[in-house]
Order: C-alpha cells, then sequence, then structure tokens
C-alpha cells in the first residue's frame, strides 16, 4: 500500500474547459470593460499560482487545523491553529483574496468567475482557514456597496487589504433560520451612533488573533421598529473602537463568551458573542437608512451561498481525485473475468466494475457542480459587464444567478457530503481512518449543508421566491435554455439516448413548477414544504445533466481534431462517459421524483404528534 | 432551548409490537424446546432490565469514550476509556451479554432474538463499548460450536462468562475484501500446535485490559495449503499462552504494533497485531480439520453481520428519538398558515411540514429495519426450534435467515447513516456541535458500511449466493410470501393504494433477479457488480415495505378495540402513517432503480482509466 497522501488535488483542466471551451468567457467577459485587464493568460496564471499556493501553503496546514482546532484563552482571547497567521500574510501578499476587490482598495478587479475558482483552490485546500478571509471579503464588500464613502475607507478598505477581518452576525439562540426573530438591540446614540446590546451566536471567525481589528455586521432591531426581518437594521460593529484614522482607541465591549465545538471545520472559530454587556458597545448604522438590514445581509449572504456551494464542490473534487488515486495504487482481488480462481493475477481496484461505477459517479457530480458554478459566476459577470450596455440582457443573466443560488448552494453541499461519503465507501477501512484526508472532508462537509441558510431554507427560496421571480421569467428562461438544447441535439449520434432522457426531465421540471403554482394559488400551503427539497434537486439534476451533455458535445466535437496521444483525447473522452452515466443513472430519478410530487402525501402533515413514538 | 440531552432514547414499544404482535414468538417460540424457560413475562423483565442498564451503565460512558479514545502504553499494552471495565464487569454480573450462551456455560439459553434485541441497548447506548463483549461472544460460540471440548472448556467457557475476551482476526495489510489473499502461516509443530506467523490489522478489540487474556481466532495458512479461501485453517491465538487449568505460564508472542486513529468508535481499540515476530507465536487448531477455516469463521461472520445491522439500528433509533423531542422543545418561526406574520406565535419545529416528512422518514426507516431485523432473528430460533421436528419448515426459516442477513447488514447501515445526517439536518447547527449526540452516532455508523464486509461486498453476497441458493428456493419463498400478503390486502379500506405499490415493487424485485439469472448465465459478469448494490436496496426496501405495511394492518385491526386515551391508540396510528408514507415516498423508487437496472448500462467500465481525470 503506498503512504497515505493527505494533500489537496486538483484537476484545473476541468475549470479550463469550463471557462474556454463550455462558457467561453474569451468570448464577451475577458479584455473587455470592467475585465479589460483580464486575458486569458492572465486567467491561466493567476490558477496555476493559486494552486500553488493552496498546495505548498494552505493544504499543509488542513489537518493541524482539525486536529488544534481553536482554543479561548483565559484573557478572552482566541487562539487558531498553529500556521494560520502566517498564511493568511502569505494570502494577502500574493493577493489571491482580493483578486476581484476594487482597484482603489489594492485588488485587481478580475471577474467573479475567476474569483470563485480561487475560492474552490483556498476552500478545497483548507475550507476552515479559507472561511476567515472569505467572510471578511464579504464583509468587506456589502459595507463598499452599501456604506458611506467614509466607512468604505475606514473599515472596507482594511478589510480588502487584509488588515482587518469582519465577520456576519445573524444567529441567535432563538433565531436561526427565522432570522426575524433576532432581539438584539440598537438604540441611538446623541452622536448618531448606535447602542448595541445582544448576544449572536454560531458567529464564524468570531475572534481570533489574524489581525488587530474584526469589524462584525450585526443584525439588530433599532427601538420601536416593526417585527420580523423588515424591522432589522444593519451595523458595522468593531471588536476595538478607532479612531478616523483606524487606530485603535479600546475596547468596543464585545465578548467572546465560547467556542463551539463542533464536528469538522475545527480550524474555524465559531464564538458565541456578547455586545454591549455593559452597555458600552456601539455600532454604526451602515449607510445612512434605517431598517434595510435584511436584505443588505442578503447582498453578503447571497455570495456567501455560493462560497458555500464552492465549499462542497472543493472538497468533493479533492475527495474524488485522492480516491481515484488510491484505486489505481490499491491492488486487490483478481479481475472480474476470473474472479472465481484465487490464483489469478490480483487487479487494482481501479478494475472493478464497482468501483469504476462509484467513481464515475462522483466524476459526474464533481464535474457537473463545478459546471453549475461557473455558470452562475459567468452570468454574474456578464450581468455585471452588460448593465448598461444592454439592461435585457443584463437582466436574464442577473435572473439565472439568482435561480441558481440555491441549487448550487443545496445540491452542491449535499452532494458534496455525498461524494466524500462514497470516497471513504471506496477506501474501504483506510478511509475511516485519519491518515487520510477523506474522513475530515466528511466532517468539515457536514456543515456546508446548515449554514448561511439550512438546505430546507434554500428549497423554499426556490419555490417560493425564485421560480415566480419576475413573473416567472427567470425560471421561464431556463427551461427555455434547456429545451433548446434538447431540439438542437436529438439526433446526435452519440448522445441521442441521453438528450431523450435530459428532454423528458426537462418537462418533468416544468410540470413540477405548475404543481407548486397549483398549491400556492389553492392555499394548498403544507405541501410547499413538503415537496421543495424534492423538487429542487429535480431542477438541480435537470441542470447538471444538460451542462454535463453539453460538455460532452463539445468535447466530441474537439475528440475530432485531437489525435490520438494527446493528453486531451482522454480528457474529451471522460466528459463523453461522465455525461452518458449521469443521463442514463441520475437523470431518471428525475421523473421518478416528479411522480412523487405529484401524489401530494401529506402523510407526514397528517400523522399525530404524538404517534411519533410512545417515549 | 432546552439542555443538551447526550443520552441513549429507546422505544421499547416498538420491540414489544414486533414481538408479540407481528412475529408472535409467544405462539411457537417462547416456552416450547429449546426456549422452554422463556415466556413473555421473562422476555418483558429482560428487555426493560437490560434498557436501564444501558441508560445506567454504558450510556453515559459514551461519549467519554469518544474524547478518550484507546492507547498504546509504553509497555505495549492498550488502556481503554476509563469506566469500560466497570461496565465490563457488570455486564457479565447481570449477565445482558450472556443471555443466549449455554447453561453449563453459565448462559441463559434465550432465544436470538432476545440476546440481539438486549444487542441493540448495548450498542446503540454505547457502539465502541459494546463491540468487546460482541467480539467475545462471536469467538466464544465459534470455539463453542467448532472446537474441541477441551477447546470449549479451557477457552469458550471462560469467555462466554467474561472472564477472557475474544477478537476475530481476517485483515492483513494486502488482504481485506479479498480474504483469501491472507499471508499469514501456520506450520504445525510436533506436539500438534502451529506456529502462527503474519500481520493482521483493523482488529477490533486486538488488544485492552478489560480482561487478563484474550483469544484471536486467526486466519492463517498451513504450510503447503492451496491458495484462496480454501487453503485458509482457523486458529485459537491466546495472547498469553496458558496451561490446562487456565493459568496464564508466559506471553505468546502475539504484539500489538500500533492503534488507529479513527473517524469514530473511539472506545474500540482498532488494532495492528503481529504474531510470532520472534517465531514464539503458538496457535491451535479451531477444532481437529484442517482448511476448513473460512467455512468456520462464516458463522461468527454472519452473527458478526446481523449484529453491524443491529449497531446501524440502534444509532439511528436513538437519533431518531432524541431528533423527535428536539424538534418538540425546539420553537422556530411561525406555523405554516402564518408564514408571512413576523408577529404570528412562534411554533415548535415539530409542526413545520419538512421536519414532520423528515421525522416519519427516519420512523419508517428505523422501523422498518427493526421490523427486518426481527424477522431474521425470529426465523433463526424457529429454526433451530424446529430442526429435527420439521426440516423442511426448519430449511425454510434458515433460507431466509441466510437471504435476509446481507439486506439487514447492507440496509441497516446505509440507512442508519443516512438517519444520523437526516438527524443532523433537524437539528440544524446544534446538530454538528460536539454537546448532542448526534454527531458522535454519525461518525460512528459510518464504520456500519465498512467492516464485516463492505456492503459492496454484501450485495454480491447476495445476488451471486443467496438468490441462487437452495435452487432459487429461498428467494422464492421470500417473494412468495410478500405476493401473499398483497392478495390478501389488495382491498385493505385504508391501505389499499400503499399495498397496491407493494405489488408492483415485488414483480420489480422478481424481475431483478431474472435479470441477475441472464446476466450469469450468458457471462455478462460486469453487470453484477455494477447492478448489485442497488438490486440489494431494491429487495431492502420492498421487504422494509412490506413489513412496515404488515404491520399497518395488524395496527389498524387493533384500534378497533383500543379506546381514545390509551397510550396505545397514538402507537397504532403511528404505525399506519409510517407504512403510508414509506409506500408513497420510498417503494416507488424501487420501480424506478428496476427500470434504471434494466438499462444495463456499461458506461463505468467503457470509460478509459485515463478518462476518469488529468491529474
Amino acid at each position: 500500500m503506498s503512504q497515505p497522501m493527505n494533500r489537496y488535488k486538483m484537476d484545473l483542466r476541468d475549470l479550463r474547459f469550463l471557462l474556454f471551451e463550455l462558457f467561453k468567457v474569451q468570448t464577451d467577459v475577458l479584455s473587455k470593460a470592467p475585465f479589460a485587464e483580464w486575458g486569458e493568460d492572465e486567467v491561466n496564471m493567476v490558477l496555476d499560482e493559486s494552486l500553488r499556493f493552496a498546495t505548498d501553503v494552505t493544504g499543509p496546514l488542513n489537518q493541524v487545523g482539525d486536529k488544534q482546532g481553536c482554543s479561548l484563552r483565559e484573557d478572552g482571547t482566541v487562539r487558531v491553529p498553529e500556521g494560520f497567521a502566517g498564511a493568511w500574510k502569505k494570502l494577502y501578499e500574493a493577493g489571491w483574496r482580493s483578486l476581484s476587490a476594487p482597484a482603489e482598495h489594492g485588488g485587481q478587479e478580475a471577474p467573479y468567475f475567476l474569483a470563485t475558482a480561487v475560492e474552490e483552490l483556498l476552500a478545497g485546500s483548507n475550507t476552515a482557514f479559507s472561511m476567515y478571509p472569505g467572510l471578511t471579503l464579504g464583509a468587506a464588500e456589502l459595507i463598499k456597496h452599501f456604506g458611506s464613502e467614509r466607512q468604505a475607507q475606514l473599515y472596507a478598505d482594511r478589510m480588502f487589504r487584509g488588515e482587518w477581518a469582519g465577520t456576519m452576525c445573524l444567529t441567535e439562540p432563538h433565531a436561526g433560520s427565522d432570522v426575524g426573530a433576532a432581539t438584539t438591540k440598537a438604540i441611538k446614540n446623541d452622536d448618531g451612533t448606535y447602542a448595541i446590546k445582544g448576544t449572536k451566536i454560531y458567529i464564524s471567525g468570531g475572534d481570533h488573533d489574524l489581525t488587530p481589528n474584526i469589524v462584525h455586521l450585526v443584525l439588530a432591531r433599532i427601538e420601536g421598529a416593526e417585527p420580523g426581518t423588515k424591522g432589522l437594521s444593519l451595523f458595522a460593529v468593531p471588536k476595538h473602537r478607532v479612531d478616523e484614522q483606524g487606530a485603535i482607541t479600546g475596547t468596543n465591549d464585545v465578548v467572546t463568551v465560547s467556542l463551539e465545538h463542533k464536528m469538522g471545520i475545527n480550524g474555524s472559530c465559531t464564538a458565541v458573542l456578547q455586545f454591549g454587556d455593559e452597555d458600552a458597545c456601539i455600532g454604526e448604522l451602515v449607510g445612512d437608512v434605517e431598517h434595510r438590514g435584511i436584505k443588505q445581509m442578503f447582498r453578503m449572504m447571497n455570495f456567501a451561498r455560493i462560497g458555500v456551494a464552492v465549499q462542497g464542490l472543493s472538497v468533493a473534487s479533492s475527495a474524488y481525485l485522492n480516491t481515484l488515486e488510491y484505486a489505481k495504487d490499491r491492488t486487490q482481488g483478481p479481475g472480474i473475468d476470473s474472479w472465481k480462481d484465487p490464483s489469478a493475477p490480483k487487479v487494482s481496484i481501479l478494475k472493478h466494475p464497482n468501483i469504476r461505477r462509484d467513481l464515475l459517479d462522483m466524476k459526474a457530480k464533481v464535474e457537473g457542480i463545478r459546471a453549475l458554478i461557473t455558470k452562475l459566476t459567468t452570468h454574474q459577470d456578464r450581468a455585471v459587464a452588460l448593465q448598461g450596455v444592454d439592461d435585457e440582457a443584463a437582466a436574464y443573466h442577473q435572473g439565472q444567478v439568482d435561480l441558481l443560488t440555491p441549487l448550487a448552494k443545496a445540491y452542491g453541499s449535499d452532494q458534496g457530503f455525498a461524494v466524500c461519503e462514497r470516497a471513504i465507501q471506496v477506501f474501504g477501512g483506510a478511509g475511516y481512518l485519519q491518515d487520510w484526508p477523506i474522513e475530515q472532508y466528511l466532517r468539515d462537509a457536514k456543515i456546508f449543508s446548515i449554514y448561511e441558510g439550512t438546505n430546507a431554507i434554500q428549497a423554499l427560496d426556490l419555490v417560493g421566491r425564485k421560480l415566480g421571480q419576475a413573473g416567472g421569467k427567470n425560471a421561464q428562461a431556463f427551461l427555455g435554455d434547456v429545451a433548446k438544447f434538447v431540439a438542437a441535439h436529438r439526433e446526435h449520434p452519440e448522445l441521442a439516448d441521453g438528450v431523450a432522457v435530459l428532454g423528458k426531465a426537462q418537462e418533468a421540471v416544468a410540470g413540477g413548477a405548475m404543481q407548486f403554482l397549483q398549491w400556492f394559488q389553492s392555499g394548498k400551503m403544507a405541501h410547499i414544504p413538503l415537496s421543495a427539497e424534492c423538487y429542487l434537486e429535480m431542477v438541480s439534476e435537470l441542470c447538471l445533466g444538460w451542462l454535463l451533455l453539453e460538455s460532452a458535445v463539445v468535447s466530441i466535437e474537439k475528440l475530432k481534431e485531437v489525435s490520438d496521444g494527446h493528453p486531451d483525447k482522454m480528457f474529451y473522452e471522460g466528459k463523453k462517459y461522465a455525461a452518458l452515466y449521469f443521463a442514463r443513472n441520475v437523470l431518471p430519478s428525475v421523473m421518478a421524483k416528479a411522480k412523487t410530487l405529484g401524489t401530494a402525501d401529506t402523510s407526514a402533515v397528517d400523522i399525530p404528534d404524538d404517534a411519533f413514538a410512545t417515549v
């Protein structure tokens, strides 16, 4: 058996395929405003260099962070794992976390697709570490977008540059999924600042010693504001008070009460924070309008949800590639044609059909989710680029971003976890050991389906908000795009059977949308949460099936020009089989789910509360 | 929020229903030979008392064991978690682990169904701890069955009584699933003993300080024996050499090389053992015939596989009941009818339809798997009771045990894990914390799908051995039993739609068997491992759907006699909804899987090795 290889693995060829061959960013995103400085070479250079960074700097700290975790010192400060401070410094020196930041704040104004691709490398090599700079960037971006010019200079600028860090503080003990139940208070002071008082829980990066200051973005209710999310306002609450030059002038009554002990992402500090217990916590309203907190927070939240999708993808991808290497390396049993002959030569487990099926399933899901995320991020860049140029086209692209976000978050996190679980299974007993990276991936991955809105919340976002958004236009455009692909390729010489299944899946998803519409209109509200998660899976699988088949169409075309020895030949062959596998083995479940959805079973609401168990 | 409740939960009412109302052990198992001493009262008393034991003794040590784990001292001995030694002593004093043991060895000759029910309580309250006595019992039972009278007295007797412990040593670094590749050697000594030499890995309970001696059952190849499993013999290899009175006379050259660091079951010591590195390890052939090792080991292995099924059930059941309590207790958001009104009263999450669906899904799976296991164990008792009385009936019962074993092991472990995963999801962020028992359940549960034969191996056992066993009679009898149920209840006033789906699922499973037969006959061997796991799920879901519907038939009948206030009313109502839910939401996937199976997709074998990735 080879030595355990506790290290990050990534196949950049797949990203390059998505960017330059499938979504073709070089045609209308690169080298044009607002990304005029960014050409294909620059993109490739960033991918190569940031993979090197992930492999050399953050990757080796992944298991260290898991084992050491974070701890609360007696003086109330938090110790993060060894090496994290050095990695933070190197990250901002290299500029990998400030790629998309504004130039005036030290950034490079790179396309969002590229920042997200780099995020995959950072998250996959060290999920826990990557959360500190990820949240800092999101908070900085929010302040820059909604805050005053002064706040952008005082706070966001330092956060973009990695001088200070940032967090998002939503959850309270009684307000998890029900954010609107938050009770943290804000009382206006005479100088225009607000006194903040309340407890926030599950705050990632809530405290640490990576930076001298941390800017918390805190959702709170100004005295007298209405209940629910509409009464919330957003405040920038620095851990330490600062003067206008950013020099620390004193503490701000933000106390780390405790840290959570978790199943995974141990290197990421998850804190309970108490604001204003001594009535000495001062916050500034972000921008100058009260009661806009939830809308403002949702800008950050939407990016954070895409970030979680990327986390799911990133560990699943490394789990897949580690498993593939193990399967090539591990010898066990004779081949299938001599399975009853104990003296037959032993083969690598990659030769066993069930292992190949597991690997192909993992490959199809990993590459399908990467395609979904890249579709989303390139829509985002096109929406930005087309704003004011072609507003209708920009609206189409933005609509697809909105529609795809809950799919990417929920399906990416659920399947990310499932891929890690399958990886353990292929490793066998070895997968259960800490000697290999897989069991940590699984433990880290479990949180992805919970934070930034549980996957049940994502499903309600899809069916309750996104399906009907813009009068249903966004969903219709998506279904129309799939239908166009089906029409164009139903006679494809190698993929016709897969395309036919895709067509049926498209009809099933369209029918499902009508079903939800009918439930809403007839007030059969219980059906919505009962069926939403099932429907989210259906739409996600339709989307993956489509993108995998489209990738196969492109690849089969390219195969005509590739000579036998060229490494691309095998790459394109792989795309073809991933699409065929998914179309034959996963897409049919979309129709099966539609059938179940159609029965509108209410057994779960009909069962009396006391009938679940007698204890 | 209520205080975290890190404790074992179990609903004995469900077990009593299965034993006395569904499988009716009182009619032909209890109070008759060989279980003449065992009546309904005795069974109920044992269940009550052993649940108390699990709650008071083993349960409180579950998290302790997880946190402390096992460690290898400098002197080469192993330290198990605090309290395990005391629990071991109390367990054998109370007799819960010797229920089924022969009376002459201090046991009570209880039915297997009862020993297994108690095993659920021990495993669910503390999986890691329960493995030490579980393996000891299995090893003792093997020695008693195949060993000499002297071995039974010297070894098995002390193991049944908990004076010594036992292990099973199969796996080697290069021989995991491929047991027949084992290279551990046995060389016959002049005195009839054998010199054992080799390395065994993943040995659960491989060393510990619970007992002064441990009897390892070691598969090894006698010099000159043929390759593969048929050349293996089984040896009793005590950790310390003993005289004929059982007094320890010296060491036996069995060295604990290292312990594994695992994802879970940390309280269970997983050792790498080296036998005979100094050429001073002596083993005794179990019994007096060489080269029967694999057959002998399989007797223990089959019981161990059922034990793993029970492990999966046991943690899933406690996860479900903990989650149910949490859902009743945790208040979040308004009810579905006022979901847009932030001032509406908050409700317990049990009121949310998607949470109810998750809970009912968990309930149906937990209770369905418990029904499957209880069906299996009561078949076993009937097979034993009928042997020599009605051999044809005994053969039927034994055939069902054989057929159901891989289903219980694989489906029980896979779904046990899935239920724990769903439990975390219902808990939300809290489920990810070590404050609650769920994340440990999930980590512990992941090994169940791997050890005692991976679930891929179980699936091959089902389609390659069990389907065709006894000329296909066992499988036909199973399908016939389901068909009889469908015929008898297709007009059932409340369950007819569920019974109709069951009928279709039965046809799909029968069709699948023909499909495998055809693949075998036509030599299309790759299809077997490609499709076996999917088929195992189909058969398992058919079986669960059947048993849940049969439980509902019985419950609906009983409901006629139960008054409104009686606690049984809600219990029986619960059985009805669990069956309806499963029939409407899970059973249809059997037909969908059959369809996928029928396409006989070969993409996973067709894809070239190098097409999986470019790295």
